[in-house]
């Protein structure tokens, strides 16, 4: 199946002109998986927490979901966008899975970089893994993580122990190290990884942040299968075949899973 | 404090002559904790579980220990070096810690590489740290895991879960992925890594393996200190201060194990 991620520049808080670019950006492009950046219509680098929270909206009845449905029915793709959540009273940094018939799920991001921390919740919901088709009818499963829980191994360990063949990863990276852990993730793992990052530059009018670009696709041997540049726009396709991140023999004598020892792990 | 690897290639089960060239290759060196690789005087492909139970020997009661000994006592340093043991009947992939007044502790390899199975019992001793204190009397912590273990996030977890604040990880890598993990492995768990790889090659009669060298070293940035050759022997000593590694405030925001969110994560 085809896969793939978005890497472009939203304008802060310009919505609609972040939906025409993203548009134009997928136009004539046709895959089973997309996945675009965290916080991938409002920009990163919120000023306030009000702001934030005026740019959040409902997960599946606010706009973005109906929008990225649209977008699905387009390209053919499952969608994995980020986008901040309001639900009642509370705030989460969220990604949501969507296809062409809407809604799939959504994921609230359990571990939050800086000053998210002062307009988010973390995530409550654990980290999800969703049975979903390709094109073609056939089935994979489908774990969602945004950009800091790269940091910390135990997100990938826990979507790749629930059976993820593919890992979406919604980023908006300001830290340099990411490019050169997702090989290992994707590795450690044996799982296939698809990090849809950001570019360019926010201000909070107190500090400016600057985002990596170099989205990348990995596969279950940790090779690089796609990298985007650390500027500009990007939307990078490749054929993968997920089932073949199920066969964990890495050795005739080594399973990756079987290996494991639990017992000797103290990870509380 | 001053530490560093040993990289050699040692001759299949000539144990004298390996203990002369390793005395030789750290002749004149000074250092407070030196690493040497996985099985270091015996050499690893075994053609058969006699031959490598033949190799084996208790620890601390066994003649490695002692050796050891002598070697830390003219260093100066704490020693981690790989050896075969012998417990009763069972038989173990084992790495020992000794100082200059000897043995310190000891670890059992959990994850066992191809026909290390054939052999070697896996680990029952789980990952141990050890309190320690450099030349200058300053108090550290020291993790051990061996070879293979480092494809499993969950080992250098648990060590820097437990305090370490350096790894040391004899090693006899063949699988080429290591040297660009290990910089993860300490970058995630803000801890120096210590590895001590051989290079050369060996066969059982049925089939030969190359070792990769590339020994290296990584700090708590997982920035690479020191590295081998992929052929040659080496010794690199570089100065560290362990205590870098107890901060693991990576911005204003974040302290890396404050951070991590056990009750959602599922790795049983």
């Amino acid at each position: 199946m085809r896969v793939g991620f978005v890497q472009y520049c939203p304008a802060f808080l310009q919505m609609e002109t972040n939906r025409q670019v993203l548009a134009a950006l997928l136009e004539g492009i046709e895959a089973d998986l997309l996945v675009l950046p965290e916080l991938c219509l409002t920009g990163y680098f919120f000023t306030s927490s009000e702001e934030a929270h005026a740019a959040a909206e409902s997960i599946p009845d606010g706009p973005t979901t109906a929008w990225l449905t649209t977008l699905s029915q387009r390209t053919g793709a499952i969608l994995v966008a980020g986008l901040p959540e309001r639900d009642g009273a509370q705030y989460y940094n969220s990604a949501v899975v969507v296809g062409p018939r809407g809604y799939i799920g959504h994921y609230r991001k359990v571990h939050l970089f800086y000053e998210e921390k002062l307009h988010f919740q973390a995530g409550n919901l654990g980290f999800p893994v969703f049975t979903v088709t390709d094109r073609s009818g056939e089935t994979y499963k489908l774990g969602v993580m945004i950009c800091f829980d790269w940091y910390f191994p135990e997100a990938a360990r826990t979507l790749a122990l629930q059976g993820a063949d593919v890992i979406a990863h919604p980023a908006n990276l300001v830290r340099p190290d990411c490019p050169r852990a997702m090989p290992i993730r994707a590795l450690e793992n044996h799982v296939f990884t698809i990090t849809a990052n950001r570019y360019g530059s926010e201000s909070n009018g107190r500090e400016t942040l600057s985002f990596i670009g170099q989205s990348l696709i990995c596969d279950p041997m940790g090779r690089i299968l796609a990298q985007a540049p650390k500027v500009g726009d990007a939307v990078e396709v490749v054929e993968i075949h997920p089932a073949e991140a199920r066969n964990r023999r890495i050795t005739q004598h080594n399973d990756l899973f079987a290996d494991r020892r639990p017992e000797h792990y103290q990870l509380s």
